[in-house]
């Protein structure tokens, strides 16, 4: 029996660390890149399945190899550097001295230690390719575009027909899934814009991973820095439990003090894309008043955040002067905290938006480290009653318009979207972003699909993220239970990441991702077979399975028999089944069944199986539950 | 300050009372109908809001309502039978001996407590109107159904203009809900089999309501008794919980012994329509084995339930010998347990179902007592895999068949549905349920989007209950946490039942019902004024939302802060936001934003407001938070 995720591992690291139950870090190697290593869970299956182990995605870093020797003082490989640096077109330089303001200004009690390592910051040099985006466009495959490939493939080296037959069996809108994924197919998508790999140079510890709808569905996790940072630890922590739960990006939403050192320590931690939002940090080196923000601060901000290695960075530039006033019947107003900034500064100045005008200086900065553009939806709904409405749609215009710059200019981009939208105008949402930003990834928070929910808001979200990824969207930015309520803490973040990995599956699945079914099937399988431990192991969280089976029926011989808690050992459907089943093998022809003739013998034949209704009665009855019928 | 509820309270009677926090059950008197007291929650908000209270339905019975006395051992108030006798055509009779198999053979020691009042059942005399049915098509408007429609407009007298511009928002997929219910609105419905008023005659306790996807979607918990049962308020307060949570119906789902005590509690005490799976305990009265089952058995299980009151009846008559065989080659075969007992009949005797061919004998039972049909989904898919399959919908065609024969026979009808079903195959089922059964209201369990998240399935089927409600389901079955694992605790009712309300709630404000935005729109401005208390008691679960906040910011102060914990007291955006709205205001022209001329004038006036970025600077800054941008 696989214990449960035990606490005391993580001491050792001051992370959490070691595998999930039943399962095992392995690598593949993409045909034609040796030495690129691109990681996979594996789940081993009891004996008595006689299957092989089931192979998913896996964003949670060599913190669930037992192998990896992880070190937070040290931080995670710096492998991706050295494709970076083969492939030229990039110098090694000095970089933006550190000051006091970029953490806040916090005088020397409370600053938070810095991380132990300086590496010298990496940039584009000019008139050469630098982004994933320029590679692509110039016919070129790169390390970061063989890894992703293999990673959707989940290390399979060809096509199978079982996968074939499956795409025939979605809805996808449009969107065109290959049964295989070649490194050809990625740069493709990535040239056309319809996809991004979010790499700055400077993430060396980067596990590569792509956003597109004709990929799997990805979910991204908040994370925000305490105030008071007694433990980077705990800061690095936060990021690495996201991210054993499945979240493919993760967003440094931090504020106030120390936020630069926080962030220093979470990229250096980190295999997965960080996101930022600037505008927080360059309004904390203003003192929080957005109308003394300018362009000489966000800059001076952005190119802080290059060199540490943000891979993506929201900016509101498609909240303008002329789109604020339309907010103003709104039940909810702006809800965007970057939005209501920049609408502040707007007003305040009566100018239009420093981030509008200055957009293609911030391309070309953001080129240089290739820091993708997550377009932000400043004057994204708040509430139902706001959805869909004349501000939301005119910024949506101005991001496309945004995307398109950014494009020439040689940049990633993927759009923000919402927010709080009733189920009958999600789609809507999809189609107009896909039109207006030239099918770049869309990436959405919920939508929420009622506002009546607070304490529940991943789920009410989940609903909203399920559909709007199956009608499209890219990537899922998560929503915690206590959204709206205050701060989620870890088993918060758990929630919310299981909610979202559940909507991400089960769009994969309604889209007909040529493996997404596999993971249910085996799942189903271990179901009826009453393997109940397959079952757990398979589970989006096998510790919550297993607990919630042990309260009624805690034994370990209960894992192995026959029966479970629902109908008790004395009546059991799925054994019916398994005579049904047996029955049916040993009809010629199955339409027998629906003649008059041979009844009798029939009814014998399957006496005669000696067909079994009551398993195990030795057993213990369990109480009779409230299954449906 | 509200209190959450109080633990306490619930020992007075054995079972939980009292209201939901700034909560008052309240009752209207539909015109015409002088006597009909038909309940609501009213949720008062703050004096600032200068709103009247939010009027919402309310299915929790006499409980929440303090002025009621509650007295399990005394049951409910039977006012209902005088409705039942005023319209005449019933006969009192001494009816059917209760028989020790009636629970299970269980000995005296163990044989729980019978309910003190015995009442003298009552059924349909021969030549008369019976069944809601019956007096629908024959042009009369029962109390039944005025009761109905006052209680779906909320209690309203007229249609408001408002509600009328609302109707227009949704997508309701060909169903047309009236901006207005009027009683003649809700016979014509029921006249046609599109709804259904589950009213069993001796159900005198029951507080009528309406199941149909022109009314509200609906919500049913399953419920099951305990083996050994200590204590029947323990049987009544499983009900009497899932109802304070929005149940709309409950399932009785026990097996085992005491069924028919547990059952009788349970009605006696219960304001929300039971149903039953009659095989069950027919089950239980052949020593569980499905083989000795006949029609004999059955049918003295039917007459017993009818008595009770039980209204409606889960029947797996569609599960015909010649369909079995359509199942072998599942994933999961049949994981319906009535129709696994009726499969496992059907094998070993070879021999077409009984239930299908005494269906004609069954009407006329039900009939007698106005006991609705929910035609059971046997042979529903319990994986991804299984969805959709040959075997489910053939059954699909034989319910419509029953639905024919029912109809005819002057019985209400409802049918259930799936199940496990990936979302790009739920519209199917809905369109295929309507054509096949002559629209009669669809009842589905979930479906489950996935199957790779049990401890979560109130999630995973979350997500297509809500679409399956959107697309036209008429009630959703609600699913625990525990699905699939073990017996649901009362936190796991709770869970599913919120999971289910948001499902439920979301596809009224899709599908346009004209009044569920209001719900929404209330919860929001409140949000956005910052009437914190406001937003907790507008929660669908005001504990929890409270609860959440308080771990982040637990002073009474915070509650009027106009702050919250994701952005603290140096920086919202909702307060930018009012600045904005304000600043609006003073615009005669707002295009005058988009030109240049004036422009260091509005700034000046926007100055000039003294528009304040700092609110409360003195409060506790709190942590920040990982809300999203």
């Amino acid at each position: 029996m696989n214990k449960p995720f035990s606490p005391d591992q993580a001491d050792r690291t001051g992370v959490t660390t070691g595998p999930l139950p039943a399962s095992r870090r392995i690598y593949t190697e993409p045909e034609g890149f040796p030495g690129l290593k691109v990681p996979f869970r594996e789940i081993a299956l009891h004996p008595s399945a006689e299957e092989p182990p089931v192979r998913v995605y896996d964003s949670s870093g060599p913190y669930t190899d037992p192998e990896a020797a992880i070190d937070v003082e040290a931080g995670l490989g710096r492998r991706r550097i050295d494709w970076v640096r083969q492939r030229g077109g990039v110098e090694a330089y000095e970089g933006r001295e550190i000051k006091p303001e970029d953490n806040g200004g916090v005088g020397d009690k409370r600053l938070a230690r810095a991380f132990p390592v300086r590496n010298e910051p990496l940039r584009g040099v000019d008139g050469h390719p630098l982004t994933q985006l320029d590679y692509a466009r110039a016919g070129i495959v790169t390390a970061e575009m063989a890894y992703v490939a293999e990673r959707e493939n989940l290390g399979r080296k060809a096509m199978h027909d079982k996968a074939r037959e499956r795409l025939a069996d979605g809805e996808s809108f449009g969107a065109s899934m290959p049964d295989f994924v070649t490194p050809e197919f990625v740069r493709d998508e990535v040239a056309r814009g319809r996809a991004i790999i979010p790499a700055n140079i400077n993430h060396g510890e980067l596990e590569p991973m792509i956003i597109g709808r004709n990929f799997l569905v990805k979910v991204n996790a908040n994370i925000g820095n305490s105030a008071v940072t007694s433990s980077v630890e705990e800061e690095v922590e936060k990021m690495v439990w996201a991210i054993r739960w499945g979240a493919d990006t993760v967003m440094d939403l931090s504020t106030g003090r120390n936020i630069h050192t926080t962030r220093e320590w979470i990229l250096r931690n980190s295999p997965v894309p960080i996101g930022t939002v600037p505008i927080y940090q360059a309004l904390e080196k203003v003192d929080g008043d957005p109308v003394k923000l300018d362009w000489e601060v966000y800059k001076d901000t952005l190119i802080e955040q290059c060199e540490q290695g943000v891979d993506y960075f929201t900016i509101h530039a498609g909240v303008r002067l002329g789109y604020i006033h339309l907010t103003a019947d709104r039940v909810t107003g702006i809800v965007s905290r970057g939005g209501s900034i920049m609408a502040k500064w707007c007003l305040y100045h009566h100018r239009e938006s420093f981030l509008y005008e200055r957009f293609e200086d911030i391309c070309d900065i953001m080129r240089r480290y290739d820091v993708s553009f997550s377009l932000g939806d400043g004057l994204r709904p708040g509430s139902i009653a706001d959805a869909n409405d004349r501000a939301q749609f005119a910024e949506l215009e101005t991001l496309g318009e945004l995307t398109r710059t950014a494009w020439d200019r040689g940049c990633q981009v993927m759009i923000e979207g919402p927010g709080h939208v009733p189920m009958h105008k999600v789609k809507v949402n999809v189609d107009k972003q896909l039109e207006a930003c030239g099918e770049a990834p869309f990436y959405t928070l919920g939508p929420l699909a009622t506002d009546i929910a607070p304490g529940y808001d991943h789920i009410t979200s989940g609903i909203g993220a399920a559909m709007i990824g199956w009608f499209g969207t890219a990537m899922l930015c998560y929503v915690t239970p206590k959204e709206h309520l205050g701060l989620p803490n870890r088993d918060d973040v758990k929630q919310g990441m299981i909610a979202y990995k559940i909507a991400a599956h089960s769009a994969d699945l309604a889209k007909g991702h040529p493996l997404a079914q596999d993971w249910d099937d085996a799942l189903s399988r271990a179901r009826f077979e009453f393997r109940w431990e397959d079952q757990f192991n398979l589970a989006l969280d096998p510790d919550t399975a297993l607990a919630y089976h042990d309260e009624t029926l805690p034994k370990e011989a209960h894992k192995v028999a026959h029966f479970c808690s629902m109908c008790g050992p004395k009546f059991c459907s799925m054994k019916i089944t398994q005579d049904v089943r047996d029955y049916a093998a040993t009809l010629n022809d199955p339409d027998a069944m629906n003649r008059d003739e041979g009844m009798a013998e029939m009814a014998a034949t399957f006496r005669q199986m000696g067909s079994e209704l009551y398993v195990d009665e030795k057993a213990t009855a369990p109480e009779s539950g409230s299954r449906s019928d």
